[in-house]
């Protein structure tokens, strides 16, 4: 690969053509990313210069921005063409970004037909199989023999992956059944298609959310899912390219919700200030408010500090530790129903008795190494320290078992388990950590 | 497809043809799953009675403890017709979770040819593309034509997906280009590879990080990435299904050491208590250790304290919300390198400025919140009033700032960046939190 810095000499000094013959060699994904950095006028030269049959693929690949100045910039029937040779699927998640005026514009310059379709799949809920999957897909009659099955999909002659699988239909497009390139190419020329494809088919509908249709296809290995209307007609396939996007997405949601942030529809550094504080202020807002719990409780139990003000010394020390200790068990978990290893109902009680039995085993080691500590500190006040390691040991016990809990019990009401993660904990055990520390003071210290 | 209850019930009453039937109709991925499931004298009669033709693909996909338990129960000879047919990626995964008896039976079992291939790729280093590839994929020559490359691939008769990209190696299997079976159905029957195929081809060393490997084919959307030893010979190929699998892997392992957890090896479920002990002690007794400083930053102003009681009761509500102000910082960041969408030397001063402007905007308003419910509280100690707000305020633009610099400078360091999340933070910022705190009060409250 040509390096990115001689790309960019060559666009600076106007080296156009030895410049597309270096980017000829390119992949597309690579040619867009370059094309991103490029400063937007040396952007729209190159990408008139680009051959038409590549333009619309590279197009695809570009960032909504660039997106963007690139429809400003072109005449109605240069975007007519873009967007007939876009996948619908592509040229969808172009439009979800932009501005109104463009979305208009874009759809005026297409055919009906095409019109029709891009307006369909904008109609499908957001994150739903609908809003993901692709129209284009090769379908096939059961009477067909294998020859005439080869000689469609070559006449189709799809882009990309999509024409390694194959869905046979029945009158009304109802989905039949479905075959493999490679059985098909293992099979007699003369084999008739219903008696070699697979019948028991695994399928999701339009309405089912893209979650689900990314855990199918990793599950299976799929290269791609069928997707059916409510009458079971086929609709379009979501393909194994898009799960990995859907995976990746959903992920970072999770990793959003677990630090108490909403999810951001767009990438950090392409969101505004406000938005983004709007997205953590909700949450930090919430968290501070139940803090305030905290802080009374402190309050209430005044006068046993002021009596013992060593007391104060290990607030923050217990608290901060657990925080951490609930962290680790709500992460485990929120992570492990995330990814299908772990179902709440069935697995409650175990999981439960063994974080009953790791946070014994955790808990004495750290009430070991703190009580170690304490005694040479504060040897004279042998009470004060096992105060202080009795709380460790109680609150870790506690941290673990809300910890894995507090997960189950919301994806068991159908909340979202990631809404429990460490923030939450963090400040639900802060209250309960001071509760259990002022009790056992005021009982082991006489206060 | 048939529910599990009924399935389970056809097991329990020793109805196995009626069962065997309905099997016939599943995926394998679920018939394993059922298996998995069943007591293992049932599954054992059930694999014995499995088609010989998918018996490898459903074993492949069992759990570790029902492959082993399988292993135990079967001759050497239907060992050795099970390791001849599996592929040999899914034997060494396999493999590397099996005790030594097991494996040395298993290689024993094996014709040399494969024996040999096994070891090699049990040699590759963990987490290496060379651990995750696949040895089946089809090689052409350069000078075939399209009609003998067709052929090729009919005899080779390759399962799942891998016949979908071929790959052209020169003398010495030094891997010279790349042609999709797209394109090969779209070419004449007369055409020679050469002509058609890709020559500025993707591709990967055996030694490259699975997660590398895992980002490219994820990013130009590949069937399978190419993997050449160091002499450029073609040596495997990753799929994009183990892509899939490396992806979530990686992703637990960022949730887990973001947790302040070591990552574990197996599923939490199949995971011992002492194991998971472990891996959890360690950071929390790290983090522990740091936290006994806000304990000593806390004594040393035991003055303060013992002035102005009231200074207490915010304690935990300061270091709690500037520990929740950093974790959303961290995470974001953290994840946003993790998925490429963030560069620290390219961004970080865009991204500190950002954190900036949005630290002001969060800590105005949460000071604004805090400020009115402390006035209408202490609304005759205003000078306490402002050292908890003031004091909220720089901790959270400071929280802000720590949680994006850490994992940036730790990325800069080649230090995983997963390991400056929530807990590290939190833990930092108890310390400064108390710093700040005790350092304005001193000044406000002329102490």
């Amino acid at each position: 690969m040509e390096s990115k810095d001689e790309l960019f000499r060559l666009a600076q000094e106007r080296q156009y053509q030895k410049l597309m013959r270096e980017l000829d060699r390119m992949h597309e994904v690579d040619i867009a990313e370059f094309m991103d950095a490029l400063p937007f006028e040396k952007a729209i030269v190159v990408f008139r210069l680009l051959k038409k049959d590549v333009s619309a693929d590279i197009f695809s690949e570009l960032s909504p921005e660039s997106q963007e100045r690139i429809i400003d910039s072109i005449t109605d029937q240069e975007l007519s063409a873009i967007t007939e040779e876009l996948y619908v699927d592509d040229a969808v998640d172009m439009l979800e970004e932009m501005p109104d005026y463009v979305v208009k514009r874009v759809l005026g310059s297409a055919r009906p037909e095409t019109r029709k379709l891009i307006n369909q799949f904008l109609n499908y809920p957001e994150d739903s199989a609908g809003s993901i999957m692709t129209a284009e897909f090769i379908s096939l009659r059961r009477r067909m023999t294998v020859r005439q099955a080869m000689e469609r999909i070559r006449q189709a002659g799809l882009k990309k992956e999509n024409v390694y699988t194959c869905y046979v239909t029945d009158a009304g497009h109802v989905l039949g059944g479905v075959i493999s390139f490679r059985d098909l190419l293992l099979a007699g020329d003369d084999e008739i298609i219903e008696d070699i494809m697979e019948e028991d088919i695994i399928f999701c509908y339009t309405v089912d959310d893209q979650e689900h249709v990314a855990n199918l296809i990793s599950k299976y290995d799929f290269l791609a899912l069928p997707v059916v209307d409510k009458e079971q007609r086929l609709v379009g396939i979501v393909t194994y390219d898009d799960a990995i996007d859907v995976i990746e997405e959903e992920t970072t949601e999770d990793f959003e919700k677990m630090a108490a942030m909403l999810p951001s529809e767009k990438p950090y550094l392409k969101t505004g200030v406000l938005e983004l504080s709007r997205n953590r202020i909700v949450w930090l807002l919430i968290l501070m408010v139940s803090a305030f719990i905290s802080g009374k409780i402190t309050e209430l139990n005044a006068s046993a500090i002021a009596a013992v003000p060593e007391l104060v010394f290990y607030l923050t020390f217990l608290t901060g530790t657990g925080g951490n200790a609930g962290s680790q068990t709500a992460t485990t978990i929120i992570r492990g129903m995330a990814v299908n290893e772990i179902d709440p109902k069935r697995d409650w009680v175990q999981i439960l008795w063994k974080e009953l039995r790791i946070s014994l085993i955790v808990g004495a080691v750290l009430a070991a190494v703190t009580g170690v500590r304490l005694f040479l500190l504060y040897g004279k006040q042998p009470m004060f320290c096992v105060t202080v390691v009795l709380t460790l040991y109680l609150v870790i016990i506690l941290a673990k078992s809300i910890g894995c809990l507090l997960p189950m019990g919301a994806k068991l009401c159908r909340i979202d388990p990631a809404m429990m993660a460490s923030p939450l904990i963090t400040t639900v055990m802060d209250a309960c950590t001071l509760l259990i520390y002022f009790q056992i003071a005021k009982q082991l210290l006489s206060l």
